[in-house]
């Protein structure tokens, strides 16, 4: 594969947990091993849902940064940016909304089910509907072409190349279309065995310290078979043996799940492998994170900023040039 | 009246005619003798319609330019400017789409009337449905608190106040409730009798020479009653009347009304009379149109374009202050 332009980005709303890792950001570790990548940290989307609450916002952008970072994001490879901070987004959004249909936008799927998901807010706005289109423009403006997406974004990527044609028709051919590279779901489940969701309360956190990973796993409810010790259990039907799948060798998940059935296994001990599994896995994040978090990591940002400012600002000139504005 | 920020901008789509100078140019002239007035060439706004052909927004911006300095708009008072050219309107924008209603946007009778209108182009794009906000942005980022616009614009201004209200709701109350300056809507017609309207190509403009109102007045077509010299005429229905009511003194006016009636003047002795008046009334404004053609216009605009943008981005980072992002 030759070297590609990478570009993709999250919503500072909170700290990452282990659905994000497994979902997106191991992809983007991989990524930048052979492509430029540009990961934004994207507030504005954030305030497209959170304009009605917005002063966490900034905190929790210095919370993400440090999240990417501590899983292995290198600032000296990819660029880290602030999607704010480039007023040449805002700029390109203009000149593509006089372009984009209105009908597009309106059948996005998501745009449909955020507003009945989120049905605490109201999401009937100019901003939200725009949503799709700033997503594009945020690729687009770094000239991305590989963009790690799950398979729930599949279609605002189709509307990203859609908008693109329309543009390249319209102004000359300028802009790659852009092509997903398409990261795994996560099948993590949240210590409570729903889904592993911030709005559950019930997730696993990037930078969750050891003693915070005892706390969490050790109340989980198992497998509701096993009243007592001497109860066998079906592994299948316990969380804490959905997250031994993720976080456990393929010999400790063969013994644990023999182990469970026949109730020669406690939990108490069955988590205890878990959570050992786990702040192994977690510790290189904990110790990278140590060191960033004695560096200004908002001057890392900063150059971030810079680095990807420049990239914008090329594209909005020649952009202006062919549009004649 | 206390002293007020007055905003108001054009397209840049052709030259001005005299019902611009009637209908809005005249007032603008008037404001700034007492009012901080802020005038801006709107591109933006003109790529909302004419992003399908867009060259000639560039060439029509010097035009505009020259035309306001050639009624008098002077750069010594009023701050000129392009609105392109201040990225912090692009911004503000992009935080005002999160908390304007879609459903305030999509009841704007213009919405509707300019699809019918321009019905050879595809105005059911993001950006033509964002229209008016972006009208309330070009407002308040200059901190304007008095709008001069003509009874058709009301409907915008009113939607301006409820989008301010909303965020001074939300993040406090930072925004004044911009309040409209009644426009005279201009009754003159084009020179075929309609409206006086660029898409009729029936226009006088501020820019025209005196050879150039010569040859557009003369073969005006006048009440088809005067087929002959000696046949009396009834001025009412005569398009060159109309104008005579704009550029003729009271006493012309009751003086040809009389001798039309009673074929004592011919239409060519009485477009002459017009012609005269029309060429008078335009000689200030060629007089200062030459002045500025040999000075360097784009700087005049660059200069404006400097001061907007000081103010914008005093608003721009209180508002960011506010909204925390």
């Amino acid at each position: 594969m030759e070297k590609k332009i990478v570009m993709s980005g999250m919503r500072p709303t909170g700290s990452s947990h282990i659905g994000h890792w497994e979902g997106a950001l191991k992809s983007w570790v991989e990524l930048q091993k052979k492509h430029q990548c540009y990961y934004s940290i994207v507030d504005w989307h954030a305030l497209t849902t959170e304009y009605h609450d917005s002063k966490n916002i900034k905190g929790n952008i210095k919370e993400l940064l440090l999240d990417w970072l501590s899983v292995g994001i290198d600032p000296e490879k990819s660029i880290v940016y602030l999607q704010s901070s480039i007023k040449e987004i805002t700029e390109l959004f203009m000149i593509f909304s006089m372009i984009t249909p209105l009908g597009w936008l309106e059948r996005v799927p998501t745009f449909k089910e955020q507003k009945i998901q989120l049905n605490d807010r109201d999401l009937n706005t100019f901003g939200f509907l725009g949503y799709p289109l700033l997503q594009t423009i945020d690729i687009i403006i770094v000239r991305g072409n590989i963009v790690p997406v799950g398979e729930d974004q599949v279609f605002h990527l189709e509307l990203a190349r859609e908008i693109v044609r329309k543009f390249n028709n319209f102004y000359g051919e300028y802009f790659d279309e852009p092509m997903e590279f398409l990261t795994p779901i996560p099948k993590l489940p949240g210590i409570d065995g729903r889904k592993m969701s911030k709005s559950y309360n019930n997730t696993i956190c990037i930078s969750d310290k050891a003693e915070t990973i005892e706390k969490k796993i050790k109340p989980m409810i198992t497998d509701t078979r096993r009243k007592r010790r001497t109860d066998p259990g079906v592994p299948e039907d316990c969380p804490v043996f959905a997250l031994h799948q993720s976080f456990s060798s393929k010999e400790e998940i063969r013994e644990i799940s023999y182990a469970c059935r026949k109730a020669s296994i406690g939990c108490i001990d069955c988590k205890k492998v878990l959570i050992k599994n786990m702040n192994d896995f977690l510790d290189p994040f904990r110790e990278r994170r140590e060191k960033y978090e004695k560096l200004s990591v908002m001057d890392i940002l900063e150059k971030g900023n810079k680095k990807a400012r420049e990239t914008a600002k090329r594209t909005l000139e020649e952009v202006r040039e062919l549009v004649k504005i």
